[in-house]
């Protein structure tokens, strides 16, 4: 039987906008999985009668209800007290809870308050879920075929009791799996993409074939569905090699890795060595690239130039350059580029120079233009690029440029 | 009366987990602004159905609904089909969209396609918005006293529209406004912050006062209601005067801009010049810094020194000190201070050491092992951290800590 799942986040922060449901995009990617499709998200404040009414509703229409948040140790937190009420099961002390509690808040060497007790209240006849990473645990509740786990707000905290607990109790009850491949691209629009790929999108079934665009790239998924214990290969493989023979080299990773990613997993497995020289982007395409752990292995170092002595004392760049072209040209970028790799002795060197706006823009060199340059031991490349929209819009879209650059020259 | 509104995302990317749900959080930010409490989000997948299910629902329970997503050419976008069919009006050609869609396509010279002609096509008696960014108009559409308004999926055509339009259609409807102010505080634990403020938050009506953590940070929200050309101030700033009187400096914002942004302020309003040495987050805190548009004024350069010779070469760090202490070591960012301020002749130099994991951390020098140092002119001063967490969460709550160390010293 397919379970048809739904989120429900608890929390008037959520309502305020003053953070965004990422624990409903967490849960989405993973529930699927283990063969559970999510139908719904709902957000509701830390409000009693409001969260009943949506409970109600969701048990209605779906068989598993994931809760997030409202477990925290305030007044405002209620969610296990709206939930146990709804079923007419009592909160009872959890013993194991609250010895946790107490050497957790131990080792912090903080007192325990004593509204912190209240968070090692459990519904009766729930199986209590353990938190490893904060004072809230978790529960799951059956009652009559529909299942009801609750997990706390903190991201960190609810990712881990997701995955310790929660994927190995749904593991068990389910019979199918889907498995989605999302092909990310990068080099083309999402109207000439789908144009490209349109007769496979109007002929889908199983597996199907969903694009979509990202802040300047894009996007294919391709979702199978299957028995538990077979392999889908058979079922998606061949749909992920056409659309990658009709798009070619524009197909920079099957497995949902972002180009950064991507390109740091490059460097690292040909052990090429790179250093990087960046104006606009302020150190944004080093930071990227060493979210990555181990790059210390192929990242010499990152200059962010932002003054022009900088860029000479740096990158060796001449003055007469700065003074003839300006610091964002393509002179500028190419010897930037070369410059960076010279004092970094390192296999490739990239720069970045270019007018992330809102100011700074001029009519032969308005905001957006920007130059992302590559050097090698034998050669030196330079993009000239247009790009529209925010600064950072501007900023995000030029490293997703030089990291392509990079991943080019890599494939050649 | 009191409008009540509700957000409805469609799109199935967002129900498998591909996006988060920004537009709901954007629009729930800017609601109160116009005096509209958001008290419902729901998201749905691009099924008919469903949409027309849960948009009943949304209709039965609040004045407002605003429906992001669905209005893109394909055949997947049923946004505009299910509510026309809902209010039982006709799609109808709109030229005026028509015309725009054409100069937007021959702007970018690129082929209009077939199924960009659906989206000119809009139910019939509805205000329609511009969409100046993007091939997808929205529309206003009024029945039986409720509203549904409708926007398109991408976050930046979906603010643009709602700031340029449906701002000001809803400043007509409304009498009152609500306005919250966001205390952001950094150097203490949320039960610790809550147990300050008690007293305040258990005798709160208007405004009312709701505590909460963010990764490394809290946050504390005052929020007043108002009668629409009225003062709020004499409600909210005896409230957050008395905040500010018990935290005192730890309290570093009062109009919800991060550490970065007010750090990039205080550098700019004072004129002070900066230059950051990084290892461990490397080039997060210049990425950061460099967000603000115009901190080229201050900011001389970022080196990112991943490598022991870039440490040497770029930071003049003694080859003696990285031999006896090692490259994470108080001595270390105490150089590198020193080092970057002193080749960047700049009035502060920041400097940042650390081990952020997964891998490379000892028992004598762990994971989240972290040094800050900060050096001015006659002083140099370092903190030792010790965070636990992901890799990524200890690069930005390190990056937190930097920026914090600036501010203490700009405020002395």
């Amino acid at each position: 039987m397919d379970i048809k799942a739904e989120i429900l986040a608890v929390g008037t922060e959520l309502l305020m906008g003053q953070i965004s449901n990422t624990n409903a995009q967490y849960l989405s990617a993973r529930l699927p999985d283990v063969g559970i499709g999510v139908y719904y998200h709902s957000v509701v404040g830390d409000n009693h009668e409001r969260l009943r009414e949506v409970l109600g509703l969701a048990l209605s229409r779906s068989d598993l209800v994931i809760i997030t948040g409202g477990l925290g140790p305030t007044k405002d937190d209620l969610t296990k007290e709206t939930v146990a009420a709804m079923f007419k099961r009592r909160l009872i002390l959890h013993q194991e809870s609250l010895d946790s509690l107490m050497s957790f808040f131990k080792t912090l060497k903080r007192p325990m308050t004593e509204n912190n007790f209240k968070q090692a209240h459990m519904p009766e006849g729930s199986r209590v879920i353990r938190n490893n990473n904060g004072t809230a645990p978790g529960c799951i509740i059956e009652e009559k075929g529909r299942t009801v786990i609750m997990l706390p707000g903190p991201p960190s905290e609810m990712k881990a009791m997701f995955e310790e607990a929660v994927i190995p109790y749904l593991e068990e009850k389910t019979e199918s799996r889907i498995v989605s491949r999302f092909l990310r691209i990068f080099g083309i629009g999402e109207s000439a993409m789908e144009d490209a790929i349109k007769d496979l999108i109007e002929n889908q079934s199983n597996p199907t074939i969903a694009p979509y665009a990202r802040e300047g790239e894009a996007i294919i998924r391709i979702t199978a569905k299957y028995p538990k214990d077979e392999a889908f290969e058979d079922i998606i493989t061949p749909v992920e090699q056409e659309i990658k023979k009709r798009l070619g080299v524009k197909v920079y990773s099957s497995d949902n890795r972002g180009l950064d990613e991507v390109v740091a997993g490059m460097l690292l497995q040909t052990g090429t060595t790179i250093a990087i020289a960046e104006s606009c982007t302020g150190g944004l395409i080093s930071a990227r690239l060493t979210e990555v752990s181990g790059v210390s292995k192929i990242f010499n170092r990152g200059i962010i130039s932002y003054s022009n002595k900088s860029k000479m004392e740096n990158l060796k760049v001449k003055e007469e350059t700065l003074e003839r072209f300006g610091a964002v040209s393509r002179e500028m970028a190419l010897e930037m580029a070369k410059g960076i790799r010279e004092v970094s002795k390192t296999d490739l060197g990239l720069s970045v120079t270019g007018i992330a706006g809102p100011d700074g823009g001029a009519p032969e060199k308005p905001v957006g233009l920007v130059y992302v340059a590559l050097a090698d031991k034998s050669d030196v490349e330079c993009k000239e690029l247009r790009l529209w929209g925010s600064r950072n819009r501007i900023r995000n879209v030029t490293a997703l440029h030089a990291f392509d650059i990079i991943r080019r020259k890599l494939m050649t």
